[in-house]
């Protein structure tokens, strides 16, 4: 059998996702996932993907931020891994599909070379990066950013994150065992080049009725901290007129950030946290912080729309002039990606030869992803399969069986054809 | 000497009161005070005020709520006790002054009484209230409520209701060795009268340039939770129109309780608790829920107001169009108090004796007491006196030591007036 017949086992592929979605994390009469990074339901299905990828005969390492590489080696000697992966943590109340279809895929590829005694001339290797939500942990993407070495955020600094119960990401990788010895730095564990299957997490493949997006790059994103400060009062005593109450400018910085964001057509910015100092309820609150994630599809639109927020916070102070004020501090971003040709390449010759060109779409991922922040060190590609509806970090999120199989399909097809152009012969 | 000319000992009242804020419940470098109810602060100070109650011969009783009623005797057999009480506990950021000066007024005055080997004609008590802040158990005035009967909420109710971290009053209670075995209920540990001093916590005294304010009443009030209902999405991935953000609309209700209190000129609103369920970066809202304290001086005109903001929130949800709904519970009310004219009398005679009627005004007090639920049962009133720059709720809260003073001396008198009119001789 030629490598280009090769077909993964789309059953087996869907009954562990499922399976392992409805033993670690599933929240009650749903098909919703909660499995927030280096929880138990985590560290329960880190340890069966280790045993699966052992019993294929993989070398595994977890690297000091928790990052797993489950390597299955190739012909050549001096290669490193063509890296294939994605995340198994979820957010609060996420679904079956966002993460965990990449590395479920990636495990299944590795399946069908073992089976198929397919020697690679690089090595494959898959890869579950810790922590991509940064719901449990402030910080998306957290760990391949580590990684990656070109995040803001270090690993000394990501080590002393806390989750909003005061335990630190060191400790909770200590807890569950998963506080690794490889370093957590590219120039020390590296890759040849990194594939990542993904749900879109958007409507754009259903509405356009394309079955497979080639990825292209990632959107960028900035997100801020904004605290509000006024004065506390009592709610029964203090006249409206003598307030200055930081939960009102708060709420009218909230409608503000989605208004604008509407307004301008630039992009999209949400506000997904809020947290009121005091919460008392005869208590004028004095200080109030949020959180907003701004995202455009380059970075000059993205500082265009930032501005025009601020702005509207300044005109929103001016206007009310009622003592309150506010800071804001760049928490986090994630410059605008532009995916590495030969990658895009590899994955859009994979999809046609699955689906025929006209299932197939170049794309713009208006999610981050893990590749992001791979693509600025290795050469990289993503696999978009349709979202139903377009919904993601919600329960209802789906992608059908078939879907699932075709992503993964592509990706061994993707990962094989990228091998091929390394091979000496 | 006749009993008009007894004083209470202002230096030690002061000293006494700043002393066991200092020992129990200060925030470092302010003085501004974190009491919560039936916290180990809390605790402490109720040990020492039994300890001193006892010391000058009061019999203490702790009820079913862990009110304390430290009674000191009178000549009649069958008359109930002329009660004087407050509070101990505070807001999360409060200040010193905020029932703590009722208590240690009421305290003064008992010591006076005991000094001075005066012999009342009924018994007269000292009283804390448990959890009138309502700060750490959701519900102000909760125990002095229950005392009344008249609370919408019961005893058994009461036990139930959590903290932000999950303890239960009851066990709270039991935890400080306060869940005593006196029922919680007038009709079985009654007063004969009820009076309270108090800090007015707004800026009418102030203003109007008087010592002494003579309560006649309090406003009534009321407690909404609201739950702001959409749908969770991928902050990234879905389009600004085609979401049902929650917070969004919470943020923009926010907004619209401040403003519909300002321009209607009905009375206060105020939003001091607000909750998201997701609490994540990259997810948009789909539950948000919040509180509304809403006071006026009428119910009339409460439910004025309350019509008035429930009409601006059909408005933005039919403006606004985007698939957010709302739900909204009354959670807790306090009917407009109409103070008894025995007490109010007993209280202006005591004032003018004190400070002549230029330096007096009847008020009517905007922020909720345990007096008010004590009124529906038992003749009441109370004493207000100077809050600098209205403020409370707060750590700069502030009375000056001599008007701390002057408001026991008026509490004496008016419980020495109020004990003559019961005399038989």
């Amino acid at each position: 059998m030629t490598r280009t017949m090769l077909k993964i086992n789309g059953d087996r592929l869907n009954e562990h996702l499922q399976r392992t979605c409805s033993s670690w994390g599933a929240i009650a009469n749903s098909t919703g996932m909660r499995r927030l990074a280096l929880s138990e339901e985590d560290k329960l299905t880190r340890d069966w993907l280790i045993k699966e990828c052992k019993s294929i005969g993989c070398d595994v390492k977890i690297d000091a931020m928790g990052n797993i590489f489950a390597i299955r080696p190739g012909t050549s000697k001096d290669k490193q891994p063509i890296g294939m992966g994605s995340h198994l943590d979820t957010q609060p109340a996420g679904g079956r599909y966002d993460g965990i279809l990449g590395v479920q895929a990636a495990l299944e590829v590795l399946r069908t070379l073992h089976e198929n005694n397919v020697q690679t001339h690089c090595p494959v290797a898959l890869i579950d990066w810790t922590n991509e939500e940064g719901a449990r942990f402030p910080g998306a993407m957290m760990c391949s950013g580590v990684w990656s070495t070109k995040s803001a955020t270090s690993l000394e600094d990501c080590y002393e994150v806390k989750d909003s119960e005061g335990c630190t990401m060191r400790k909770a990788l200590q807890d569950i065992g998963y506080l690794g010895e490889t370093p957590c730095d590219y120039r020390e564990n590296g890759l040849e080049s990194y594939f990542e299957l993904h749900i879109e997490q958007g409507p754009k493949l259903e509405s356009a009725n394309k079955k497979v997006g080639v990825v292209t790059g990632v959107q960028g994103m900035k997100w801020f901290s904004v605290r509000c400060s006024g004065r506390e009062g009592h709610s029964g005593t203090t006249p409206m007129d003598q307030r200055s109450d930081a939960l009102v400018t708060a709420a009218r910085f909230v409608a503000a950030v989605s208004e604008t964001a509407k307004a301008t057509s630039l992009g999209v910015a949400t506000v997904g946290v809020i947290n009121n100092d005091t919460q008392s309820q005869a208590t004028i609150p004095s200080g109030v912080e949020f959180i907003i994630d701004i995202r455009c599809s380059t970075d000059q639109i993205l500082e265009e729309l930032c501005t025009a927020i601020f702005k509207s916070f300044d005109e929103i102070i001016q206007r009310e002039n009622d003592g309150t004020s506010y800071d804001i501090v760049r928490t986090w971003g994630l410059p605008e990606s532009i995916f590495h040709e030969d990658c895009i390449q590899a994955v859009r010759s994979a999809a046609i030869n699955e689906v025929g060109e006209a299932q197939i779409m170049d794309i713009k991922s208006s999610a981050g992803h893990d590749a992001a922040w791979c693509s600025t060190v290795v050469k990289s590609s993503m696999i978009f399969v349709p979202s139903k509806d377009g919904i993601s970090h919600n329960p209802a999120e789906y992608t059908t069986p078939e879907d699932c199989t075709l992503g993964a399909q592509v990706l061994l097809q993707a990962v094989l054809s990228y091998d091929k152009g390394c091979s000496p012969d």
